[in-house]
């Protein structure tokens, strides 16, 4: 039986949601995708496969990917063609992991385990250079130039959102205009792009390629705020990677921006101190915690999560109500409540 | 009046072969290209367009772009779509560029005025993204999958060869097949790409195609050498980078390799303790240039550069002797016989 659509506004009266029925629906396709990169990543140069498998394997969520499989699903497709466009999808996302961690000299004090931190940040990007451009050969054998123009565009504004992500970063003066352009493009824009191409293989009309466009780009944002709430509220067992890297890197999220927006004189010197001019004592951190628990920035930031994440259910209302549709719900219910 | 063939053997006996009657014959169509190139790297994210034309303007010979523009003209092509994807191919060259000059904080040694050593590592690895990616729409607005096929092919192999020749750096074991398959890869097949496309672009026959590509790959092979050669022995003026940056990044070149396999084992030691250990002092390069000239290791590499660039030559032999065969044929006569 199929689980009840899950209500977002009453989540916490519930069992959370998760990802779990889209996992469970897609899962033989999903086995798959996996197997597809695994082949697709071989190279003769041995340190391509070692060094793109300890990204690829690092257990991902794979959440692009399945909005590709789920998306296509929804749509009716009954084809092949998915498998190998998802594989295009998880590529394009981890050659952008590899070279955000890209580091310079100046950023070594963050000590992640990151590939870049094994095998230096040379091989990181020559390796997601390969990744890159054999995702655009498995477009390429799959012949649909649709499909190459929206995965092709959503690799550039990707790049441009990096780049204007670079350029707010210690910036305490980053209004949450261009906070929110650096996340469209850094982040929802492939969610949108991986949704809207599972309408395209399925040869649907275009007010269902943009709706799921619409799906994953208020799925994306919403995403992405929860990442940035979680950098500073996630228990650190559970999130898998370092809580507060973002402060210490003098990133500028939308917790912090709110917080600014909403501080008195201390808090904002406090706050250009330690982002602007990078000077972090030990105690910084947790002050920075206080502040925006103070400021209600987290619960604002999880506030506007929750209504993106409502517009990408919404997205979906042109579609039949099935399972697919419920499990593409819960898994924008997830983006909001998940705690990793 | 067309100018003689020149003929390699006797180059010394006549004016220098040169790039001037390509550049004369498609002077009107690069124009095209480079405006094109500075409006399709405009973004509204003013670093991109900033640091992409530091390296676009850095005064390339945009020798690649001009291969594929010359040889759609030898293969009769009339149209307008040469232009675009003469961009592309400076587009994936320029990208390549950015990448290759990433460092790691091993190699903070190394001074040269690069877009990493101006904007830092980041920004150039992002925007070398972007380009890469706005290549790829160029190509999908320009809708051949032939030439998609093509050129995503030489971008991956492209990101192998420069895998590769990490891991070659430092090893004084690499002989000369590990040295040639570096080369091949990441400059080769660029070359080779982006002689075919012309063939393509004018709807040639596969032998056609392959003559070209032959072309493109041999006079690469050259090009390469001799680039390896003038990092040991140019006048630093002419080359405008910096000698001896080969030797002090600790790569293996072909001069290298053949001083390598002709030195006793005094030598030998030199080389592995200034290349593996980077153990260098401030004589050390000119002790290399010594032993290097005492084994005639670099009169060998360009001999060897001129037995490819005649091989590069002969490919053009299927097609008519009209103004554009003499020019490509001069290009590669001078891809061994330039100083810079």
């Amino acid at each position: 039986m199929a689980p009840p659509l899950p209500s977002i506004k009453s989540a916490h009266n519930r069992p959370a949601p998760s990802l779990e029925p889209l996992l469970r629906l897609m899962a033989a396709d999903l086995d798959r995708v996996n197997a597809l990169i695994v082949e697709r990543m071989h190279s003769p140069i041995a340190l391509i496969p070692q060094l793109a498998g300890h990204i690829v394997a690092a257990g991902g969520k794979r959440l692009r990917p399945l909005l590709t499989l789920g998306c296509s699903r929804l749509c009716g497709y009954r084809g092949e063609r998915h498998i190998a466009i998802a594989a295009v999808v998880e590529f394009i996302h981890t050659a952008t992991l590899l070279h955000d961690d890209v580091v310079d000299a100046s950023d070594l004090r963050r000590g992640r385990d990151t590939a870049n931190a094994v095998w230096g940040n040379k091989p990181a990007v020559l390796v997601g250079d390969f990744l890159f451009a054999r995702s655009f050969q498995l477009m390429v054998d799959d012949g649909s130039l649709r499909v190459l123009d929206i995965l092709s565009r959503a690799a550039s504004v990707i790049a441009e959102g990096e780049v204007h992500q670079l350029m707010t970063a210690n910036d305490t003066a980053t209004d949450e205009d261009a906070y929110l352009a650096v996340i469209e493009a850094k982040t929802a824009a492939l969610f949108a792009a991986a949704s809207r191409v599972g309408a395209v293989l399925a040869d649907r009309s275009s007010d269902d390629e943009l709706a799921l466009e619409r799906f994953g780009h208020n799925l994306g944002i919403a995403y992405q705020l929860i990442d940035d709430m979680l950098d500073f509220s996630a228990h650190q067992a559970e999130l898998g990677k370092t809580v507060g890297d973002d402060f210490r890197d003098g990133k500028i999220t939308l917790p912090v921006v709110i917080a600014f927006a909403r501080g008195d004189a201390e808090e904002r010197a406090f706050w250009r101190r330690t982002l602007e001019t990078g000077e972090q004592g030990p105690s910084d951190l947790n002050h920075a915690l206080g502040i925006l628990e103070r400021r209600g920035a987290l619960a604002e930031t999880l506030a506007r999560a929750r209504t993106y994440a409502t517009a990408a259910i919404e997205a979906l209302a042109r579609f039949p109500d099935n399972p697919m549709r419920r499990a593409l719900t819960e898994a924008a219910a997830f983006a909001t409540e998940r705690r990793f």
